[in-house]
This record gives structure tokens, sequence and C-alpha cells, in this order.
């Protein structure tokens, strides 16, 4: 029996998952659906391809979407939730799919660090969803990505969050200035990536320190194919210096799937923090069951 | 009549100078003949193009060649001498060209702020350069470019630098990001650049303050037209905080053209130092006419 239908729909891939009355994912589908793949806005046409069939199925099932769906190049343009936000909060303003009965998650907005305005969309749901995981009402989450967010969860809340554009400025670096001469290859080299970390504590700054990506090279001191996993770790290290001054918490709990989670974990470690993985798809699952919930979309059975 | 002939030969251009006995310059040309645009490797076809007249008209006149020229992509890679360095410890060091009876400077290598090696290559000539028309011994000089550097001159010498990689991050960030969409125009917008200096000194680090600039611009607290100029003021905020921590003076003496210099000397001054331009042709004939001295290939004419 379909319960709850629920879609994780990013930039590049989504997610549907389908729950029973317990809240139990019972399947889950992963497509390249993603909002920038969608030919001619035939969003409700991608949703029959990820779903069509459970609905078909399940009529009166309802549908939850999150994520990048709610953007302004998504299906329909859904509002951001001020901090602190709680599930009721995002609940309360969900946005009507009206071709298929269904709903989109708002975004949360809040103050960057540096006071500016930044924004998530689809992580405030694996946020719930890994606290309700954890079952804590407290937390500081990291959840790796191309725009990689660190999130504080204080009482249940979303209380304070910060985005890093870490994995967009590495694949730029990586290819588009001198120092893709210097990078053969794409495997991990842990010492290498270690050395990236270590070299991010020492003065000088990241723009700086960039160019020692080449100057190792230069002098022999850097493997072509160590190059890669050096600059990973450089910009890993700066990002986890910044976001654990900012976000003091003896534990971090890393959110996402367990290759991308690897490297962080060990850059939160080598900051001397405490980490902890929670697979992204089952906060998301949680996350989409739990909001669900709070919308009154699905009853209480999975209490 | 020409008593040297001195070629600044970069990656993309090259600047060939025509010295008389006292020392100036009497001729200038430059031309679109940096080493990555001769064909062929026909470096001896490059300089006949730049000072081939000059030659055949003063067959006895020595022949200086600094920059990217010496690199492993030029006409013959020279080495680098170690820091401290003066005139007469590169004039040492001069690597013979015998094809045009010429000599190229070699470059300087040192440590780092972050103790990794780190390399110039033609800005040791002109930070030579620069200090004897400044008529001093110690300053501080900053040299803009895709690389920039800053050198600190002791006693005459290059006592210690540092590369910063600002702006070949700038234009790789700016192209090869989703900051792309936000940034349109390339006219520089002085508010938009003072704002983006003042953002490098708040908390959160580069990559976190990367995604500002798209959020001020989702929130329309940033139009396309400014980001450009807000992204290049913040990484060059972000530098100069760092070079200023690296390098204490009172004065720093920004050596460039015109151009490159005014936003460096914005963002320096910002940082609560002083500047003064020294334009970046008057000290790479400074710096080519005293190392030859140094070198004994010419007289001592000019003192």
């Amino acid at each position: 029996m379909t319960t709850l239908v629920g879609i994780d729909w990013g930039t590049t891939n989504a997610r549907a998952l389908r729950f029973d009355a317990a809240g139990a994912v019972v399947e889950m589908r992963e497509m390249p659906l993603g909002i920038l793949r969608v030919a001619n806005g035939d969003f409700a046409g991608a949703f029959a391809e990820l779903a069509g069939d459970w609905r078909a199925a399940a009529p009166g099932a309802p549908v939850l979407l999150c994520g990048m769906i709610g953007s302004r190049q998504g299906w329909r343009e859904a509002s951001y939730a001020p901090l602190p936000a709680d599930g009721a909060a995002l609940a309360a303003r969900l946005l009507p799919v009206p071709e298929i009965g269904g709903w989109i998650v708002p975004g949360v907005s809040g103050e960057s660090l540096a006071g500016a305005p930044d924004v998530i969309r689809g992580e405030e749901t694996q946020a719930l969803g890994a606290l309700a995981l954890a079952g804590a009402s407290e937390a500081c989450l990291c959840m790796p990505g191309s725009h990689s967010k660190w999130v504080e969860m204080r009482e249940g809340r979303l209380s304070r969050f910060a985005t890093f554009m870490t994995g967009e400025a590495f694949a730029a670096l990586r290819e588009h200035t001198i120092l893709a001469r210097m990078i053969e290859g794409g495997v991990h080299v842990p010492d290498a990536f270690a050395a990236g970390l270590a070299r991010a504590r020492l003065p000088g700054g990241l723009l700086h320190h960039l160019f020692t990506v080449r100057t190792d090279g230069l002098f022999a001191r850097l493997r072509p194919e160590a190059a890669g996993s050096f600059l990973s770790g450089l910009l890993l290290g700066h990002e986890t210096i910044a976001a654990c001054e900012a976000f003091p918490a003896r534990e971090v709990v890393v959110v996402g799937s367990e290759a991308l989670a690897a490297p962080y974990r060990a850059a939160i470690e080598a900051a001397g923090r405490a980490t902890r993985l929670v697979p992204g798809e089952r906060a998301v699952a949680a996350g989409l069951w739990s909001l669900a919930r709070a919308a009154g979309l699905v009853g209480g059975a999975g209490r």
C-alpha cells in the first residue's frame, strides 16, 4: 500500500520514494531527471516517468516534492521560510502543484556568516530527517555537495546555516586555471588529501595556497596523479576551518552518500571534531515523512 | 646609438626596449609575441621581429631578456636564484642565448608563506628597477597580474616574496561557476568593488563569501552589471588581508600599469596602508639597465 509518494528533486537527478503506512520506504528509484534535464519544462511528464505508476495504483496518496524543483528554474517557485524553521513552519508553507495534487516543500532563507542572505532548498528536508533519525533536538550538520551546507539545529529547528561553494570552486580551479596542467586523473590519494588539509592551516590564505599546488608540482614535490587530491584537501581544509569556527560543536553529523561524506569526515576530524554519517537517502526519506505528518497529509500511524 | 637591447618577454606579450649610453629608453615596442604565441618554438624569428633592425644597426649591443622566456615553455630554461637575491646574484646567473649573443635573467625561488616553494620570473627585474627608481634600499612591492606577486626588499635585495593566484581564480570563478549567471559586463563599478572589499573582512572565509555573490543577486541586492566588480573586490580583499599580514609595511609600492594598479591600490588603502605607483614599464627598464651594468654588459656611463 502506498501512503505517500516523495521526490527529492535536484538539479541533476531525481529520487522518488514510495512510503507505506508506517513511514517505511518500500521502493526507491533514481533517474537522471534533475530540473536542468527536463526538456521544455515538461515536469508533469517527468513526474509521470518517476512515479506515474505508483500514483495510478494509489490515486489518493499525497505527493511531496523537495529540492530545486521549487526554485525559479523548477516546476513552480516556492517561497523561503525564515529562520528559525521547524517542520510545522515548513508544512505551513507547502506550495500546491494542482496538476498532480501534490505539494512542494519551501526552501529556507537566513543570514550568511557575513551578513548577506543565504538560502537552502532541499537540505531543510534532509536536516529535519537527520535530526529525527538521531532522535535528537540539537545537532551540527554538514551536507557535502557542489555547494555544501552547514546547518545548526536547536530545539528541533533549523536555527542557522551557511553555504560554501567549495565543490564548484574546486571544479572551476581544477579545469580552468594553470593548475589543470599539474593535475592528472581523479583517483583519491589519501596522503595528498591530508597534506592539502594541513596546508590550509598555514599562513597566506587560500589564494596564496593555490599557487603552491603549482610550485609543489614544478619542484617534483607533488605527483600529477596526487595533485587533484591535494587541491581537494586544500579547499576542504579552508572550508572546514571557517565552518568549524562558525559552528562550534563537539560532533558534526555528515549527511550524504558515503563517497561524498568520506573526505568531509576526514577534513572535519583533522580539525579535531568527531563525525557521524547519516546516509542522505535515509535523511531525505525521514524528512519527507515527518513533513507529510506535520502537514497532515498522512496520519499518525508511523508513530 | 644603441647600448643595450632589453626585452620583457612574458606569456602573452613581449615589450622590447632600446637603451642609449646613459641608460635612457630611446625606443619601445610592444608586440603580441608572448611565449605561448610563438609558433613552432621559433624564438629567434620572434626576436628578429621584435628587435632585428635594432640589432642590425648596432651588432655589438648586448641583449638582455627577462620574464617567462626563461621558463620551461620559453626559449631556454634559466635557473632560479635563491633568496636573498640582489643584482649581482642575478647577473652571475645570466643564461647565454648564443643564437643572438644574448642573455636571459634567471628567476628567483623562495619559500612560500606556507613553507612550500614559491617562484617569480620577470618580477625580480621589475623589483630591482622599482627600488632603483625609488632611490631606496627597502620597500614592500605589490605587482598585480593574473598571478600577483608581493615582494619585500631589504638592503637592496629581494628578501622575501609570495604569489597569489587571485586574477586567474577570478577568471575561472567568473566564467565557470554558477556566478557566471549573476554577472553581466565588465565595467568597473567602484561602489560594488568597495562592498566586495568590505565583505572580505567579515567572517566565513572566501568559499562562503563566494556564495553571497549569488544570494545578493537572488535578493536583488546586487545588480548583474555590478556583480563582477563585487567579486573582484571580494577576491582582492582576501588577497590584501593575507598579504598585508605577511608583509607589514606602512607603504606598499604598486608596480604595474595604472589600470591594473588602481583596484589594488584601492584594496591596499582600504586595508589601512599608503600606496604609491611605479609604472611597470619604467620599473622593467630600470631593472634591465641595472642588471646589464651589474653583469658588465654595459659600461658605467649611466652613473
